[in-house]
């Protein structure tokens, strides 16, 4: 698996069932969202910003991807901003087959841009790694048929020692590709 | 890592937090439950017992254990059910380091004897997958610190091709080890 063929497995339109644990409290949260993945051109106007502000080049870009979503969450008493939308971009750049760099413009413990490391374990599961300020992130995804995958994340303190957050995603794909923008 | 490791570092009690998934109706399940781990002697009662119910023979087993649970689930209406407890006795049989088989009192789809197969990813990961009559489960066992582990299930119909739950536990480790019993 490299990170070309793990996009193009992505692409499409996915419903998510997310859980989220809040350790310290143990508290739950439960979230519906339609996820939607999109393949990105490397020249478009939105990959070549988002790469212009690190020390990569655009020679180095594969399969360059878009994320938005929108989720419908338990936890927000407000109604107007029980309604979570967003916009991501993903600026894969390997160092080899099997690992390499991930640039997001907006991360996923923190909403600021990211600079994320990946790779691939032997049974193909996508592991990424991001350090913020205050904390840290692994994320990973999981195959188990063509239109059915499982992400988890953990949010630990920025030193690695105390867990703050987990979460879990069931993920079915019910509209397979959209196409280039 | 080979399952003399595994089970060494696995022993202790448990606080987990789970989710459930079930797909077809998009519920979720939120679970709280205390979870005993702890070795038992390979010529305990109830090692032999098991063991001779099966191919397998005393010499080839190595670090048997049990899992003790109490579950607290909000899915249960009635209150006289709403804690469940059970115990399961597990003989790992290994084939290399990486692999083998578990035999287990009590399955995890079906609440019957089964046997698992069990490996570890390139990052440890502890992968274990078992076939009942009427579902196929794999369960992914993972350490984030010396005192937290996550653990995922996933239950698909027997042919493989229809997934039907999933499982999410964050599970943090408040005391160490049992010793023998």
């Amino acid at each position: 698996m490299g990170i070309e063929q793990f996009v193009a497995l992505s692409e499409g339109t996915w419903r998510s069932m997310r859980s989220g644990h809040s350790l310290a409290f143990q508290q739950f949260e439960e979230v519906i969202s339609e996820i939607q993945i999109k393949q990105i051109a490397k020249d478009s106007k939105l990959v070549k910003e988002l790469i212009s502000t690190t020390k990569f080049k655009e020679l180095d870009i594969k399969a360059p991807f878009s994320i938005e979503w929108n989720a419908e969450s338990d936890w927000d008493e407000n109604e107007d901003s029980s309604n979570s939308k967003g916009l991501c971009i993903l600026i894969p750049i390997p160092i080899s087959n099997k690992e390499g760099v991930i640039i997001r413009s907006l991360g996923y413990a923190e909403a600021i841009q990211a600079e994320s490391r990946y790779n691939f374990l032997s049974d193909k599961t996508f592991v990424l790694s991001t350090k913020y300020g205050s904390s840290s992130v692994e994320e990973r995804i999981w195959f188990l048929s063509e239109n059915f995958r499982c992400r988890s994340s953990v949010i630990k303190t920025s030193n690695g020692e105390g867990i703050l957050q987990t979460s879990f995603a069931s993920e079915v794909r019910h509209i397979k590709k959209q196409g280039y923008e």
